[in-house]
């Protein structure tokens, strides 16, 4: 039976991708996301097709009881959850503060720090049984800083960084890996990126970016950080790291 | 008319010695707590009796629209609000995640987090529109680190101070000062420490700690320091700090 | 006898303005600076007008021994030092690396880090006899944050940083208070950024920053917060704390 | 031609390790320390026998031009640095202020922060030519927070961080891979912490941390991660990451 590797916000950019990774790898990768069934179901097929193992799960992580359920549905019908990649974004663009409504600011929180909570709670106490487990979260810049409009986003994201070094605290002298990612960057990922910016601005910015687009950050190359991160060996682990392409201003820069 | 200094949370500790030192300079402290009427009239008379200025509120600051209208009403009815001291605080003591229930850690986030975006959702429009305005910020060390059994705290504080720059990014060029104010050590506080720790072990750990008490974090010279703050000239301002006794290691060291 | 507040670096921005406030709080200021006598005796003379009490001293920090016989005089001459002001800055402007010499690379650290290890090890066993003592160390955004072209002057500024925190954790609990005041913002002062322009953009800069000159850092008004660290009660102190303008970005922000 | 991996500080612990790793992964490892002959030999002849390319030398680095003439011995003799793994220490262990000499600051200084700026003054306009090279910088927790007894050694750290940040803000856009590797622990290294504590308390420590030794940092899995370092894609490039034992506290928890 493969190991599983658990992936919440399986889109087409990091979450999909790197799901691909850890199935090419041997895992099996439950791959979940809110709405695009045609979607999950073609990277489902995909991963199948490169004799892969995959399962597709839509579900909204801020209902109550979804991810409970999606971790005891998992481990009964799949197998232990050996890897959680935690990717559940939580932008919602710059908003001034009187246009960041309560429910807005709510929200956020719900996806970045609550589901975390929420997921941690559910799956830690498996792992620590099994004396083992990785729990890799993908984070963003305002985790480490307040911007003008980030209001929401940063306070949930904030909030998920260190919610990551108390989750580290209490589980890695028991063989729980977690690893806090800073994506410090603009993705080339079409789901979420190209969304916001629409096609036409998000072909310009890949153009502008470079030819083979490595001036925004390749999900498939995130894929590898994410494995190594998975594979690093208990007497050497990366609690907190950052990502970003070379081109681009790390956050402390301007 | 009185510039007005709105408190929240305003106990024995930090709170209601922040507002007795405002109303001593000139202030109309509007003192804010949850519970102890008792205690919060006792506070307001201790103010008027030297001639100070202040009001008391009992109020749940989580509970919907609170926090709006006590803005909306200190405005009416006392004046412009100058300076908000925001001294909420939402320790709930070491837990294990197993421990931290979905609605302990709701709790602390509304507590910490989001009651502060709703009263600076409240107050910063009034601030900007006058041109200038202060909000001061009483943090924990749980802002800056998480720390096992503080999954709850820690994700509430990290989100706490996160808002605090994204506040201060969009207010501070409009005059309104924001500043994060890192209390990294235990306060000679009876109603939070002494009720934690009870009055037999409060009193031991003052005594431990010196005949001055100055081994615990005094509210007095907390008051000082805010007062300070709230007079920087907007030349001049300081937006996050830390404060501990000198006897205290910092939280960065072991 | 008036107690003593040592400055290094007393030019005519925060170094002069602060020894010119602790003077008027009844301190006797020693005013060291590298060159330009006729100010350093103006500032003296200027102080004396107003009964306060000061000396000059003209050294140059980076040579052996400067530091050392520094202290030593002062203690014999004029009284012991309660109050050391730090402020040697390295500022050597924008460098590619390969436009950054050997010897200027030392010179900042000489500088920003090896005069302050220098000073400290002369002053901090005197300060520990005697129970008290305050080293106000200031700093600049180059400590916690690399840029490009500031190759010397940050790495200069990181161990600066660093051996503040070092000292503070050996000598804080002996009643010596150690504070890192970070300067993230133009100071409006005519011996550094007035030099560094040259006086007409140095005026357009102070003109266009506003009437008050408010958009850039005040000595006067770092003064009055050099004085509340000074003063701060020994069972709270600051280590840590930033100033800057309220219409600058913090270096966190872009 | 292999393309060349330069370690500076290659001993029996991390340095040495990961040239060795760099070696079977098809490197020229150029191993570089400053005693110790017979150790050296020994690791290239071992790498030799696994059909690896390497070469000894021994220097001291912090004496004038060495590190400028390895570089240009280097590249004349072996071929273009790709790779240069940092990793000279700077760790004198704890020392109070007043028995810190100057000299043994200096020292620190010139070991763990000007030795860097040299080598990369030296190397970084030969890759900047070329458009890519990578640059891995050992660390320690020191460069992110000082400690009692730690003045030299912290302030020698935190300088090699900040200036980690400056390299990473000039050369990263020009295609060279800046990375700052915290290891925030105890590694398990006969030729530093072995020396350090003297056989016998090691061997202790080394069974007091698991039979696996996995309670202490592996070196050869210290190689694991630097190897994902150099391997990384430009698009996702981490310039700071932490290191620790599953068993360790980060150095932000007591």
């Amino acid at each position: 039976m493969n190991p599983v590797c658990l992936v919440l916000g399986a889109g087409a950019g990091i979450g999909g991708t790197v799901g691909k990774r850890f199935a090419k790898e041997g895992y099996h990768a439950v791959l979940c996301r809110r709405s695009d069934e045609e979607g999950l179901n073609a990277l489902v097929s995909d991963i199948q097709a490169s004799s892969g193992e995959a399962s597709g799960v839509l579900l909204n992580a801020v209902e109550d009881d979804t991810l409970e359920q999606l971790v005891a549905n998992t481990e009964r019908e799949v197998g232990p959850i050996e890897v959680v990649v935690f990717n559940l974004g939580a932008q919602i663009g710059d908003r001034r503060l009187q246009d960041t409504s309560r429910k807005a600011f709510e929200l956020c929180w719900r996806l970045a720090t609550f589901s975390l909570f929420r997921l941690a709670s559910a799956v830690c106490p498996l792992m620590e049984q099994r004396g083992k487990g990785t729990l890799l979260v993908t984070s963003a810049t305002a985790a480490v800083r307040g911007n003008a409009g980030q209001h929401a986003h940063a306070a949930a994201m904030g909030g998920r960084r260190m919610l990551c070094q108390s989750l580290n605290a209490e589980f890695s002298p028991k063989g729980i890996h977690v690893a806090h990612v800073l994506i410090d960057g603009a993705v080339d990922a079409p789901d979420t990126l190209g969304k916001m910016l629409g096609p036409d601005q998000f072909q310009a910015l890949r153009e502008q970016r470079g030819m083979e687009h490595d001036g925004l950050i390749l999900p498939e190359k995130v894929a590898d950080t994410y494995l190594h991160l998975a594979q690093q060996h208990r007497s050497t682990w990366t609690h907190e790291m950052d990502l970003r392409s070379f081109g681009d201003h790390p956050w402390w820069n301007h």
